[in-house]
């Protein structure tokens, strides 16, 4: 409640594994607009792998900070649907995001580690703002849809929903930097061009020389910038999302190297005993 | 133009079978811009198998409800498109369904048969808004944008574009039900989860007990959810659209069975002589 | 500034080779709302083959005129990303165009040539809008989101980011007429339904009669729309976006013919000396 925390701004974004062929998607936007007929919604993704919850927190945690303060960002990925799952609401600074307590939202608690503050969904305040009598398989439209219209429409804030709590689920692949200096991450997502998004944040790199990427016997060099080299190389770089990533100019590299979902990956250099600089 | 009657709320919903790859889409909510610049637009899918209308009549039987009274539902699927066809436009308490006269709307009529009036648009009226000289092949631009912007505006109702009739193409795959409680439907759509959804309302179910599902030699059992059942069982369950659907727990039914869409699905159990309940 | 110029509505449409998969094109949208919080946003397609800038330019300069007088068009198409490239806004009576100087914009520059107006964007003039310290490899969420948001501001025109130039990059696949008769062009795109469409406009088709379409050693009737043959047979027409079609009636003419974008399409036909008429 305090000045500086989360104000709605009509804007709702929504990631989830529907993909776009039915039409779920659809339907959880009129059930947004029935509630919040202003309400402006962006799909952010529909494509989360199937039962691979980490890659909606690595795009939450990488692409909110992206959207106007006082967005709700929704996320719809799991598997247990229809069980007993719990619901979480996270509120930062700027942010809300809503979704199933499975794991999905560690990244985005990771990122907003110093501000955020987490909340389960109380079930039985909801049936005072008519969302009840949930479908068994349809979270999305019964539950997720009206309540994101609910806090978008900035009318409610999170604590009308539910009590802060610590005990929610954690899941995820951490990043680990072995004495030697050498970083192991894995690869949480394969975009449409075939690069391979790691989870493995650009800080790592900061106090490490002479660094070289490794896929198993593979070594890559790590260049700035995909220009760097001639169409077909394979390169790794920090990307635009502050991220290892490996890539094949003008090239797919997931086909080319056989990376998934969860390939690990390695960085290896040299430590400095400089500060920590980068730019 | 009783007040009970359906009153636009500048809503507009897009069905198609135009894909997502290609710009039609696009250039369709253009054309609705142009003519109602505060026209929100949802689309509910692009991904209608071409060729089978009765997954678009399917779907908006079942997702229409989901949407804010006023909304105009607009479906161009067409392969007859270029030739003589008529349009319809369907009126419901809540509702208007927009499209072309190919048997596509049945399920619609059927869903809303107490209070729908249906349309035949008439073409010799619209010059006087600006619509005409139809491109023979992009009826969804010429046409149909158009004059769904000009409904959703609010200024104009059904009644200004066409009479009512009865003379429509009528053209679906009804569920029977057979002297000794078999019910017999089909598999009407498969979502990108590989589940199979049957045009076979949960009311069928009603009166039966001892339920089993049959496609071909497969017997299923009917469940309450997806988390009732081991990953990779196969399953039925009546869904979160009330209709009957074949699914396999964390799998892909349709692969798993060879369902298709016009696949024959058999519910069979004994008749209850009883009042008709279900929970 | 004459009044005849462009006049910002508030509408931007996107096009990109980013697929709908990943976040990136929700990011872009997120970006313009942080600027111009009552944008609305079409997507035009994201599924622009890469490195084919030309099939986006062929469906920006066909596609253009079914959007609002006022509507900023974006594109971003640009396999050189990273690399030194320069920017051009484009400028006509109704539309602006912003995007990279790949010779993508070629078509639109040929479909406005009577009116439009090139510039070169000046980037050192973006500071002053809080746009810089630009990532190497995402210019369509850093550079032309913003752009984009202050453009269909209306609080900015083209000329406050750059001057006009006539120096930029064109490269297209130009419709050549031999002196016999028979005009030459390209496959520009393939559409869903594996209609070709090339990059002759129909114009090219008025002084000739007898006309008939060739791929290498195929040849196909001229007719007048999908309906006027029977299921299955090829044909050639004049589509809704008025340039010659290869299409197969209620089929796949690309799979059938082995049709591919670059395909070289030959129109034959006896040149008449009457006055242009098509209707």
């Amino acid at each position: 409640m305090s000045s500086t925390k989360w104000s709605a701004c009509g804007l709702i974004t929504l990631t989830t594994d529907f993909g776009q062929r039915d039409p779920f998607v659809g339907i959880m936007k009129g059930r947004i607009l029935e509630r919040l007929p202003s309400a402006r919604i962006v799909d952010l993704t529909h494509e989360i792998q199937p039962y691979w919850p980490l890659e909606a927190g690595f795009w939450l945690s990488r692409s909110a900070r992206y959207f106007p303060p006082g967005t709700v960002h929704v996320a719809v990925v799991d598997p247990g649907v229809g069980s007993d799952r719990n619901s979480l609401i996270l509120e930062t600074k700027n942010y809300v995001f809503l979704g199933p307590d499975n794991g999905m939202f560690t990244a985005v608690w990771e990122q907003y580690r110093s501000e955020v503050s987490v909340r389960r969904l109380a079930l039985d305040r909801l049936g005072a703002f008519g969302i009840g009598s949930l479908s068994a398989t349809f979270h999305g439209r019964d539950l997720y849809a009206p309540l994101a219209a609910l806090l978008a429409s900035g009318a409610y804030t999170p604590a009308d929903f539910g009590e802060i709590t610590d005990d929610f689920v954690v899941a995820h692949s951490p990043v680990t930097v072995a004495p030697g200096g050498t970083v192991s991450g894995i690869v949480a997502t394969i975009d449409r061009f075939g690069n391979a998004l790691t989870n493995i944040d650009a800080a790592f790199l900061n106090n490490l020389h002479g660094i070289t990427v490794h896929f198993g016997e593979i070594c890559l060099p790590l260049l700035r910038t995909y220009s760097d080299a001639e169409p077909g190389t394979l390169i790794a770089l920090v990307n635009s999302f502050d991220v290892l990533e490996i890539a094949q100019v003008q090239g797919n590299a997931a086909l080319a190297l056989g990376l998934a979902r969860g390939s690990k990956i390695e960085i290896r250099g040299r430590t400095t005993h400089s500060q920590s600089s980068s730019d």
